[in-house]
């Protein structure tokens, strides 16, 4: 196996902010893979109830090497 | 495991429509995956056989829910 | 299971060219996956050191047909 | 006032079909406004429920002309 | 002459719907050309007359192998 | 009410030039709105009669302070 | 009417960092609109004065349902 | 045949402005073809000789009938 | 005819480049057509058999200059 | 030092018009720049005052031959 | 010297946060330049090392306003 | 003075190919400045004569690190 790396889009998703929702995606990643190289933010939505942001909603771009099966 | 969402890109196939295409991604995409949450339509194209279309084809990215390993 | 393609996005790498990163992103695919039917150019990078290029890095997107679990 | 006509972005819903859902969309645009003159598909999404698509959602761009207040 | 292909766009019109903007498109790409072998929708617009759609245009790309003069 | 401005879009449309239709688009929305403060150009069309252009069309974007109702 | 949203782009300021921008205009949009139900972050830009953020710029689009007149 | 339209791209050029080089475009266009319906304007660039714009480029989409063969 | 360009799109095919497949578009091109002037790239994708690439297929816009009928 | 061409973002800005702003533009890169070779329009948008186009601005590309230093 | 503005692209980087990635590009372009007017955020990225954020890494265009040599 | 990068575009040329065109721009940004990190391929042209690939030319996005005036 070369140094291939996959990138995988996930959607975090927090009560707090932005950023805390693109760390909850991180944390959920890690504990699925190994190797994880880099993350990138593709968008930055959120769903509102009564006028307030109700669920902050991140969808990133996380990057891992391939390991041999 | 918090709610973090996972999208996949799919390409289904059919021969009678572009829509039909999309459901028969999401029906495999339903065989194979939990908590499906969402459906996009990406593209869509067709192979051409004779002056008729053979082949629908539409890309489409599916979410689901990420599960504890 | 229908004709559905599954598509990942791979980053290849080599210290050769573009073109041979993108062919080692395939060759780790086969490693993983059965009926690759496509591969497209995403992107095309690279690290520098000491003013040369030192790692070609080429982001591709790789299709496969998807099978009974 | 000139010939000027107004873009406005509309998000139709249907349990039907991405088609109806837009539909569904330019007829409340009419019961709001007047003089509609076009209309473009700009996204096709659907929520998904137990592996079937529950709600299909069409966003659209609606164009009419401006009238003097 | 090698295994060229040429895409040319197309805008397809109907008073019934995109999907058949898009045949008659290719029907009459068909009546002018040879070796059609596939197509993509670019964008689905519609001309609107009293609140109903009049005539739906669907772009759409045509690919068809060139041949010797 | 904070310092919160609201974009548009519309369409203007001219005889003469696409400039000019950008600037009968201004003319309407300030006869419609208030504290208007910025415009962008989003695209350029036109309609054509018998080998000439009939009518220019440009797409702006206009930005406006929001008021208190 | 039926479940049809609109969705309209606003640009909310802050002097503090551009979540807050983002929040101010999502204020404002509250205050004038009812059912909002989602918000996306379009893009972030500030002013500059004596090498200083002065002012943060958050473009948005905001998401309501459209109700019966 | 249909009412289906073909839309091509030229690159009109002028020592005067961009948009006589559009117009030029179109001049050459419907020296070519018949039954032109529509212009957009696609990207405008510039040739630049001792810091003077020697010759204004617009790219442009021009679009007409298809009739026939 | 003024100095207008007309931009085509080709798909070159080859077993053994990207590169090679854009020259083959070229060459069909210059077989069918004079005054060319230019080449983009625009993608680049291949097909797949047995893991290995069988044909590599580079999209390119080739430009011409329109000559009198 | 080969043919390099190096591409630089520039801001023009005129009260007359955006073709005006752009040739400010040019201006004052060909003061500060030598070998300038292309010019390319990116966007165009103004300052309102009182319902008045009060400052055009034009985003160009320019791009001139490096030199040896 | 007109009112020209030049934009250049920067990469901040932190080890607390994308915003403070970019406060540290402003910061240093403060350094070099005068006269900033501007910033825009292209990106958000982040290296990872042991399923940690290592290094925030923001991509931003900063304006400044260009003055005679 | 931070680790803030900054990005530069530049259009290498050569007779042989596009890599080497790249490499050469590379070339070039290496005898002009230091630190120099990073380089990414935006897009690939080339000047045709007589039928044939005249001069190749490789538009690149060229990273180094910002010093101290």
């Amino acid at each position: 196996m070369g140094e291939t790396i996959k990138v995988i889009e996930l959607v975090g998703t927090s009560t707090d902010s932005w950023e805390d929702a693109a760390q909850n995606a991180l944390n959920d990643a890690d504990e699925l893979l190994e190797n994880l190289s880099g993350i990138e933010i593709e968008s930055q939505t959120a769903d509102i109830e009564d006028g307030q942001i109700e669920r902050y909603k991140t969808t990133v771009h996380v990057a891992f090497a391939l390991q041999d099966r």
